[in-house]
């Protein structure tokens, strides 16, 4: 029997029912992903399945970098062919680890290929996919509209050109929408800022004086995402982050030394970030967008592989737990200021789990349900037992029936078939609670709270904020 | 078959014979919780279900905040039938939450309904509630009488009227007894404090002028609630605690600057803080009382929700995890200065589960087990999931077989069932160990095991204490 | 039935395979200990049962504490038999914990008795044990060897005799290789370093008079150390710690003012420390050494256990959540620097678990296999549950295949036995994920797997570094 058949990983009757008759019937939303607009919107062949589906994948680069895979042949300049069969020579080693399911879930559903990749079986499988590859079913947004795909939030700079969402749009097989990735607005002391400046100055003709005109050429562009169906903003609270209610004053004079080449001290840096991201919090309120908060994130660990892998290359770790006190009063001071959006939390650290669960109760909104978000098992905890903890996190500190349900946060076009892994965990672990009393007996609310999960929240939660749509 | 049968949680036949033969066997002894010593001592019925069941329940207000209830309706102005139909409309999203067990059993345990709450149920479960309360069942001594409870420890500030637990004990249904909220006597820089301070000298007829004539003052009410019966306090250590060993004569002079309305620089305003955190910890221990530390509450989220619902509106979160060298050191610190009091442990972050686990053998005294107690799962870890990890972490950093046991911490005269949940969760848990073969065979060292966790190691360890009966 | 019969924690049937006829075939290599090198190479007989097993077990004299024990009779005056007989006394307060596990296991493993210690078996088996304790088998190296034992590594400070190794591996029983505990070498601000300076300076006849000299008299011993076949090096980075790059010339400065019994200032003391892991990083890597990092332990806690039992009696806590930022910063800072060693994490707080998971693929380096290992389930983390969640964390976040596998971390002889718990427990968890299918079928690369982590993976991990052989 193959690893991928029909019941995989469904271990309990009500399971399976709720997977087959539920789960596996809704379409797929993705809010948040780093595919690539350009490659959506060209909507071109790939060249081979080292470009579709290695290249992409910072997780199989780095369990090839454990595997002891020189980096030459993971990011290096080895063949996309040696790059592959590095890769099957890791596999094997990955049992255990999702990239194991993951992997032969991908072959299986794309290519339809059940031999576990192994060294041995390598030529096998390039040939077989190669051949394949070549299909229009191959084409980015028939992938993902094969998978059930029907929405998609990229994760753009400021800058990034959002027509590109309407071309991938305007094929009509998948919604391409993209999301703001705020980043390089509060990261002032950058090497890059200047430059970044400067385009942002271009591309909104404004000139950028002070801080007042610097918020006055970002609203322009959250205008042209919003126009472009942007309704979610992200950015990343990394490992160490802490905040204080910032000074505006303050704020501004770092800003106008900045724009001088000047370096503020640490403290008046931290103070800019921190008002720009309350700042940056009222405007996505304004605009009924969401803010997505991905803490924890400990990006810098070896030089050496930053410089060979660049920036997301697959080698950072996962941070210190959150300073919680630090997010609920970034929270509370966007409130303050005349109302919070929308949020969704993520941490890296799952010893944050049962914090950030906490934290959905801890801010409301009337009438609004599941305002405060504590989002899916996020990146490396994306995974089987990760998955099982995050849920029973979501639904013993909160409530699991108005839980968003999973993103894949992906770069890779093949790793869709995720939320087919989700689903899978998802009603095992319900049907494993119906067993153990935790929940009620299987029955037609179970089905609504599957749809819940699996489709109408997420579906729910992006309809209430699209203020215009840009099609 | 009811949600609420006599095997409910109980899945297996060891946790069955212990649930039934020994732990329903056994009175209760809630060692800290919030109920009013007033509605106790005055004994008078409730006006309606909400009165009685929601209106003093946060953890229902946050449900249904995260539900989108709007704030009127949780708790503002609207009516009490209002609300209660707010809670209906709720309950069917709590599956998975420990909310949806607890309703189903409290509706069960005290009015007999079986039926879910649902909007649907809501009218008739309203009606059928209401022609009980009347009943004399339905006074607060005998709704805790008939669940088996003896003995209530309540949280009480250093002014708090204690004749109030002696008129509740002498109506013979139950053992009323105050213990001592100790937050107040060094949250020295709230806005409060100086009018608290005019109480404190008036009740007690001392002139406070200073550090000691302070502590002289604290002194006569700690008398006072010895008297009573108290043998217990609690401190709270809310997230970002940190202890750094204290100077007294910094402390002494900080104490007369903010006497005389002068504010303190922030490290000579916490080294006054753990100076008299010190100074408590040794006159609990010189009274032979036990120490509650309650740990890593977020108590400040949203503003908005603090004015409107109050400092205890159920929408706190949880904090960061503990500083452990700051626990250690304070423990210490006390020890030092001539005894330590016994402690309890509490944090609200699970993530702190094995650290706090393992201080119950960092401090120890001769011919006292159990000495450092990691009290019960605490506040939102009070739930299925919770009390299992908390219980292997114990067992694991521990020794169950001392463990003081459950204490509900609640503010609601209906959560005491809250007993039975737990102790069906431990007997299942107990029965599945057996059968995993963490524990050896059944026999009758189980039952007293059970015993000692359900009942006569919370005895024992109160028992130790009281130093006078106030009867 | 007796509590440790052959399927002991086998609860499937992969697992009873797995256990049987791969697992428990492999000789035990126990890469990091606390074996007394001397005991090892006089190799003489125990005067008693307390000499061998209570002694030297700080578990046990923890677990005597919870229950209430005088310290008299743990680490005090009392004779061995008394005890013993608190031990036995203490015994069947310990189910659930793994104390309990670990005794019958001893017992049994050891003396054939499965009669579980209580005080009513306590004067039989001591009687028992007696008997067989002038037996050659009570020897230190026939323990081992009888359990399968082929090589130790013991934690011996850099002043360490190193010849006793030698002669206890020339025994042919065990091979008995010395580790560098590295803390003396860093730990420039304790009342003893000026002492141990001054014994180094002897045992190199270097003078030391600077930085410079510090580190060539430290190399010369750490070529003593590689002659006598050292490949390992520990160092703690206790609760709390912090790492910022270092600055050499302040270190330099730093060294000659404790030199000259100044004390630096605090930021300067931490900046010398920083400096010299980051020299003795540099020198391991140079010697084809592995260097352990033991994070997180609160080693102070009770001042007056610490007095009666001294720096290591079992009193130790978890300490808070380790600063990921510093432990990939100090990794960073020793790669950079001309390469990295090969590393093996430890984290006394399993809150830690997945951010130590996940540092294993943030750091590589090319053609070696599993560089950065996190270590087994660490000290209180050592049982059932915790090495079931090691187990998980290390395959979600890492590759279970190259792991490194258990080592005791002991100070007792008859705690190696551990490693036979650790196989059951192992087994048993990976024939469950067969099970539920995290796993393959069972079949011929589950025996390598089982293999790789109980033996052959120390095995290459040990040998890859073996610069010269010292018999």
């Amino acid at each position: 029997m193959s690893l991928i058949h029909p019941d995989f990983l469904l271990h309990n009757a009500v399971g399976r029912r709720l997977f087959h008759e539920i789960a596996s019937q809704f379409p797929i939303i993705d809010y948040h992903n780093h595919l690539d607009p350009t490659m959506l919107a060209d909507n071109r062949a790939f060249t081979d399945l080292t470009e579709l589906w290695i290249n992409p994948d910072p997780y199989k680069h780095r369990a090839m970098r454990i595997h002891g895979i020189p980096e030459r042949g993971i990011t290096g300049e080895a063949t996309n062919r040696e790059k592959f069969e590095n890769w099957a020579a890791t596999v094997p080693a990955t049992w255990g680890n999702p990239l194991f399911h993951w992997n032969a879930l991908e072959l299986q559903r794309h290519f339809g290929i059940d031999t576990v990749l192994t060294p041995a079986t390598a030529g096998e499988i390039w040939d077989r996919a190669t051949d394949q590859l070549g299909d229009e079913r191959f084409r980015p947004l028939r992938i993902l509209n094969d998978l059930g795909v029907i929405t998609v939030c990229t994760s753009d700079d400021l800058l990034s050109d959002v027509s590109r969402h309407r071309r991938a749009t305007r094929q009509r097989m998948v919604d391409v929408y993209p999301s703001l990735r705020g980043d390089s607005i509060v990261d002032v002391t950058s090497a890059s800022f200047h430059g970044w400046l400067n385009e942002l100055s271009a591309a909104t003709n404004l000139e950028i004086t002070d801080l007042e005109s610097y918020l006055a050429a970002v609203d322009r562009r959250l205008d042209a995402f919003a126009a472009a169906g942007c309704v979610l903003a992200d950015h990343a609270l990394d490992s160490g982050f802490h905040f204080t209610e910032p000074s505006e004053q303050r704020a501004a004079k770092s800003f106008l030394a900045i724009l001088h080449g000047e370096v503020p001290a640490e403290d008046w840096e931290r103070n800019l970030r921190d008002y720009l991201l309350v700042a940056l919090g009222r405007r996505y309120a304004d605009r009924g967008w969401g803010l997505q908060l991905h803490v924890g994130a400990q990006r810098r660990t070896s030089a050496r592989l930053r410089k060979l892998a660049g920036g997301a290359g697959g080698y950072a770790s996962i941070g210190s737990p959150a300073d919680i006190t630090s997010i609920a009063a970034l929270l509370d001071t966007i409130e303050r200021g005349g109302g919070l959006p929308d949020i969704i939390l993520y941490t890296l650290n799952p010893a944050d789990n049962a914090a950030f669960g906490s934290l959905t109760g801890s801010f409301a909104e009337d009438g609004r349900p599941g305002k405060v978000q504590f989002g899916p098992a996020w990146w490396y905890n994306d995974q089987l037992s990760g998955i099982r903890e995050h849920l029973d996190t979501v639904a013993s500190y909160g409530l699991l029936h108005h839980w968003i349900g999973m993103t894949t946060d992906s770069r890779s076009l093949l790793s869709f078939c995720r939320h087919e892994y989700f689903r899978r965990i998802l009603c095992n672990l319900l049907g494993e609670w119906v067993q153990r009393e935790r929940l009620p007996p299987d029955g037609p609310w179970l089905d609504a709270a599957v749809m819940n999960i699996c489709y109408s929240n997420a579906r729910r939660w992006l309809a209430n904020k699209t203020p215009t749509h840009a099609q």
